[in-house]
């Protein structure tokens, strides 16, 4: 990687974390002069503009986010293992956040839904990648005979990401993992009954 | 009411609506005064500063939530009627949200977890009462025949709401209602077959 490309890197490392727990709106380019020890001229010598670099911020964010999944889906074959996996890296949140602040993903949707297009749509391809990739573990455990043939993919898919998004938020409010671990519990216990066939 | 207190309600309402879009990190005092028409020292005249307006306006946003899950939740007898009647109330928030810009429980919770520990500790109090709601239903219920005695209030109470509340991060995100239409079928489906008993 050329000199450049590495600060550039870091500046965006180092500003996700500052928005994730500050937000898009609450974080100044103070907070990320503080953090990064630039001036701002060394921070706008690699973005046009504060909006360039939250999206910069929310790509690496959504990095950390991916290698997490990455991690957690690793080794398991059975459909619905891969589900219960899926739902075992949200569960994790509760003592290792993919970053500082908590869910990016939660935390760029909530802030930038009525206010910012462009980072709406990078959360919401997030959302869509985690849609399709519960969607077609079903449909391959389906027809594999792993999955009862009547599962709902697409209802399963947001009843999923729902559940585990908002435990997430309740488990950052409430300073406790309880919800986490509910409502993990809860839908794996949904999946071995109702959704994994042999 | 007094003159003086009829323009601070009007002001923490119309704050309310500014916050809930924005945030409270996001707006600033000139969007409160574009909303309000009136100048900066009209506004600091009923609050010693944005902290207690945020305060103020969080307060008028719960009074609105509550007046929701009131009228939502009024004429049902039958316990596991009293919840699916709670889900429904998160479920018509995808065509009346109960103000602009969302749920304002899940917006303040996002936001001021890390950042604002006053009004994240009005945020948890209403998501303690929905919980305290959900687990005396649950509890009465029982008593009453009408929920399966091996029901758990505590993890039913915190799956509910952390589903509802990330159904509600969904359909804003993707811009759609099927989030909150599926998390309700889901659960409503649970309640119907795991809870009711008779």
């Amino acid at each position: 990687m050329r000199k450049g490309e590495e600060t550039r890197q870091r500046i965006a490392a180092q500003a996700a974390a500052i928005f994730n727990v500050a937000g898009y709106g609450g974080a100044s380019i103070s907070d990320i002069m503080q953090a990064t020890g630039l001036e701002k001229g060394g921070i706008y010598r690699h973005f046009d503009s504060k909006e360039q670099l939250a999206l910069a911020a929310f790509d690496y964010a959504v990095s950390q986010v991916r290698r997490r999944f990455a991690e957690g889906l690793m080794g398991h074959t059975h459909a619905a293992d891969v589900l219960i996996a899926f739902l075992a890296v949200f569960r994790s949140y509760a003592w290792q956040p993919p970053m500082v602040g908590g869910c990016p993903v939660l935390n760029t949707a909530v802030e930038s839904d009525d206010t910012n297009p462009v980072l709406r749509d990078r959360v919401r391809a997030v959302v869509e990648e985690w849609r399709s990739m519960i969607r077609n573990t079903v449909h391959t455990g389906i027809d594999r005979g792993e999955i009862r043939p009547e599962t709902d993919a697409d209802q399963l898919a947001l009843v999923m990401i729902a559940t585990m998004e908002g435990a997430v938020m309740l488990a950052k409010l409430l300073g406790s993992a309880a919800p986490l671990e509910q409502a993990y519990q809860y839908l794996r216990t949904c999946i071995e009954r109702d959704v994994r066939l042999a």
